[in-house]
């Protein structure tokens, strides 16, 4: 049996007791390492399971997916996904490449920062199509997320923004001298994230377009989401570009149409010396 | 502290190790019995959590919510909800007041059915606004619900459709003579939501008006996301009218634009005979 079992958002004690159960059982156990993290290492997770984790990065799940399945039809075999193993990234390859080879699997759910992310009061029901909003370098500046906030908000709906995490990745030098040399992973905050979208608003002001979004937006920074030392922060974009929420990971939300409940409950997160309850005032008035 | 705890969905184990620990240390736990259900009652919670709970209806919630809260500054009291406590609903309402009381709130995350959906190989990323579709009567019939779908799917977007919970409601003359009779609890069939979507289609058409969902679009069925035993059936909307998946709760999908590894996923659950991969076929040319 396959197992595809969600870790949660937090620490080691936010997987399900049904979840903890099935890593005890299993023959090999997986932590899936490169789409998002916890707020504690492989030590910690390896300590409470009582169990040896081996990290599958992006080439072992990709490249030697054959490896992790290995005599998973005879044995029991977790596959940890921090969140939930359909959440922001879904592994249906590896679910595709079980069934092929006739190995049953199950999932074992968890929360998700697709949902989680509610914890500010945001209605889930009001969420348009989720974005990721990816490091910008010198030569490669893509925008195609900002239309997909800007249709969202248009329709009066939210858009929760992920953001982007480098792990394991290579210096343009040691991938064309074939260096197995890694940078140190990159995590981007909510004021990295918020700095890229006002800078898309300012170049497409001096193209004469006026966006849906602006300075003014009503967005919140979520950074941690799930664990003791969690973070939220609601006020303008301009303001989200100036605030520090600590360790990764961050998300962001850019608002659409608010309710006056969901107004209420992000005023309970205001960034300190907040113009945010006089913008909200105007929006809703 | 009042904790707000996430049970997940399926049965007793699916609450997380810190869950667990939280509803063990509170004075008072209260078990949140009106939005959603898991597979096992009270009873089987009460002897897992070693704990008795309270059950809390609508108007338990609604109307007494200070009792919930009564204390909560000097003890720890843990109010139990099925999902995430911010998933399908939120309960802000809960929220506001503690801290409007100055008491201290935590909230501990689970799975919910807006995430957990991924488990049918559709990509979160690719869902538009969810929808609730409420049970029709004889003098009610309400379409909103199917303007968001074909929105949704006029984007390319998969719409996730909750299904209607009725619990603890009165028949009209009981309810007019002030009777606390209680109807049995009804929960919506995929069949159900299928039938409804499909007189709307008709309804439609016979006036003129073709919906960018017909008979054919692909739907997907969910039944007891996370027991074990799940049902997922995919296959056309006609099909979906026909299906049954068994005990509550459901929910159905109408997908928008499917990526091939979205579509490959799906036909791991084809309804038995199903045309489905016809129809996939002619969707994908």
């Amino acid at each position: 049996m396959l197992y595809l079992i969600g870790l949660g958002l937090g620490d080691a004690k936010d997987i399900t007791v049904k979840g903890l159960e099935a890593v005890r059982q299993c023959h090999r156990v997986y932590l899936e390492a490169y789409t998002s993290i916890l707020t504690v290492g492989k030590e910690a997770l390896e300590e409470f399971y009582g169990k040896e984790l081996i990290l599958a990065d992006r080439e072992t799940v990709e490249q030697e997916a054959d490896n992790i399945l290995k005599d998973a039809d005879v044995c029991d075999v977790a596959f940890l996904v921090v969140g939930d193993p359909f959440g922001a990234t879904t592994h249906s390859d590896l679910v595709l490449r079980a069934v092929k080879l006739g190995i049953p699997y199950k999932v074992i759910h968890n929360a998700s920062i697709m949902s989680a992310v509610g914890c500010c009061g945001l209605q889930l029901y009001s969420f348009g199509e989720t974005v990721s909003i990816v490091f910008w370098t010198d030569t490669w500046k893509p925008e195609s997320f900002f239309d997909k906030i800007e249709k969202n908000r248009q329709n009066g709906m939210h858009t929760l923004c992920l953001l982007d995490i480098k792990v394991k990745e290579q210096s343009l030098e040691n991938l064309m001298k074939g260096r197995k040399i890694y940078e140190p992973p990159r995590y981007m905050s909510v004021n990295q994230a918020a700095k890229q979208l006002l800078a898309i608003i300012q170049n497409r002001r001096l193209q004469g377009e006026e966006s849906a979004i602006t300075e003014n937006t009503i967005c919140v920074g979520l950074a941690r989401v799930g664990a003791p030392d969690q973070k939220i922060a609601s006020g303008t974009l301009e303001q989200m570009a100036t605030v520090e929420l600590g360790g990764p990971l961050h998300s962001l939300i850019v608002t659409g149409t608010l309710h006056p409940l969901e107004l209420e409950m992000l005023q309970l997160f205001p960034i300190a010396g907040s113009s945010f309850e006089q913008h909200a005032c105007q929006r809703t008035a």
